[in-house]
């Protein structure tokens, strides 16, 4: 756990630098600077992909074959420009360095938001192609990387983190990461939902120890509650939206506007076929996608 | 041409609302109101699919068959929220009409960067189900539409703006769109640039009127010469890349970075297919999507 540029702090802490000196694991990989931000927030309803300040760079990458959505986050504004990748796909794993390269940024953790069953994570090809980037995936999920998430933990990357929220019920170990409100976070804060809150829709809750009720309880108490201008990015989506916002999902998500028990009976009538790639996909992703991890994957 | 919302003016005039009395074709459909914007722009790059104002809303749509994205515009800041499609398609029609209603949009145009070999356009289909919208398309298409457009034009949303570039060579009546650069536009600016320049391509030049030198001097007089953080949103893309920067196309775009006698030379030795659905297509979007126009759109 050396090298472990994470905070575990607690969610509702408001000012996220006095947790510094706080608590355990964290050694700063990346020397601190802030940028003073004297951009204010407007208090305009904005629904578009956007960030009123420029310190976080942020691309949405897409896989047709799964439908998967790679998120690539950056501060840009910190001199190493350090980067990670959320949910990568190991099919596209060159194009996703390749732009990592390009922009100059510097990868620094590649990090699953649940085990996925639909298609194997790029993690581990990804350890092996870059020196120094550490896995990450919630403790829950019970699959291996080199660093372990639980609910009101934050991941740094340069000034800026993710903050985890646990999330489960499409699988046991499934998380949210949310980005900071801290001075330089991007406003709308963004939510990297993974499967468990889709564009009008959810991930489904059959199997891996999936529960509809868990995942009603979660949805309504980690992902409703941020504030409604919040941008919703999931890590699939099927016809073709790329963003959401929280508003939009509470106002029109067919599922999660019914009330508890029609949402489960909803989810128990699903009758979808079973995964394709599933039993090749969850094994791989219980080692970061390799059968035979690299490095320090193991 | 009445009820044209759009403004004929010089894209080197710097005060856009100078132009409200300079020429022809003004109507306001919508009353004017105008926030005062105080938002300091940051010197910093950025890179990202973000506008530092929250005026503007836009939303990327993907369509997986043809590959195409289609773009949702609006002014959330005007009372009326008046918005535009950008390059819609005719399978996605239901999907991109529900967003505007959820969203409480009034859509107000329906747009083509030009006319497409590879899909059919919804903006025939879109002007039978909501009243009142408008089709446009560049004049040099020798398309149908409601309004054409010709280079220095201004399609108004709201307060805001989308400048008309001609940038010729994948066919003959190909634009981008650029977002203004006005107070209460979006920084960076946006370029949605059709199939004349794609990330890290560029539109075949081998129909249509298409010229590869022609096309070559559109993307460098016309895209690069805007600001280097201005994001490029393209019609398409095959590798799921969803934006990219002018700095990044003049630096890594493989074709563009070239001379143009090498240029010519890779683009007449692509070798690529007929496209499959270019003898429907065309024919379909010469007359906005439809054998028989529906309305005004004939």
């Amino acid at each position: 756990m050396l090298g472990f540029h994470l905070l575990r702090s607690s969610i509702s802490s408001s000012n996220l630098f006095s947790n510094f000196s706080a608590k355990t694991h964290l050694f700063s990989l990346l020397s601190i600077s802030r940028l003073s931000n004297t951009n204010p927030r407007l208090q305009m309803e904005c629904y578009s992909t956007s960030s009123e300040t420029s310190r976080i760079l942020i691309r949405q990458l897409f896989e047709k074959d799964s439908s998967t959505y790679t998120y690539l986050l950056a501060d840009v504004a910190h001199p190493e420009k350090p980067a990670l990748l959320i949910d990568p796909v190991d099919k596209t794993v060159d194009r996703d360095l390749s732009l990592v390269k390009e922009l100059g940024l510097k990868l620094i953790y590649a990090i699953n938001t649940h085990c996925h069953a639909d298609h194997v994570t790029g993690t581990g090809l990804i350890k092996g192609r870059v020196p120094g980037v550490k896995s990450i995936i919630s403790k829950e999920s019970r699959a291996k990387a080199d660093l372990f998430v639980e609910h009101g933990d934050k991941i740094y990357f340069g000034d800026l983190y993710l903050e985890v929220r646990a999330t489960p019920g499409h699988t046991l170990g499934c998380v949210t990461y949310v980005t900071g409100d801290g001075s330089g976070h991007p406003q709308p804060r963004m939510a990297f939902t993974g499967d468990a809150l889709l564009i009008h829709g959810c991930g489904r809750t059959d199997f891996q120890g999936g529960s509809s009720s868990q995942l009603y309880h979660s949805i309504h108490s980690q992902i409703f509650t941020l504030p409604n201008d919040t941008l919703v990015y999931p890590c699939h989506d099927y016809k073709g939206f790329t963003v959401s916002t929280v508003r939009e999902e509470k106002q029109y998500n067919p599922r999660l506007t019914k009330d508890e028990e029609t949402f489960k009976k909803i989810m128990e009538n699903l009758n979808l076929p079973y995964p394709k790639l599933i039993d090749k996909a969850v094994p791989a992703n219980l080692v970061c996608g390799l059968q035979e991890p690299i490095g320090n994957a193991a």
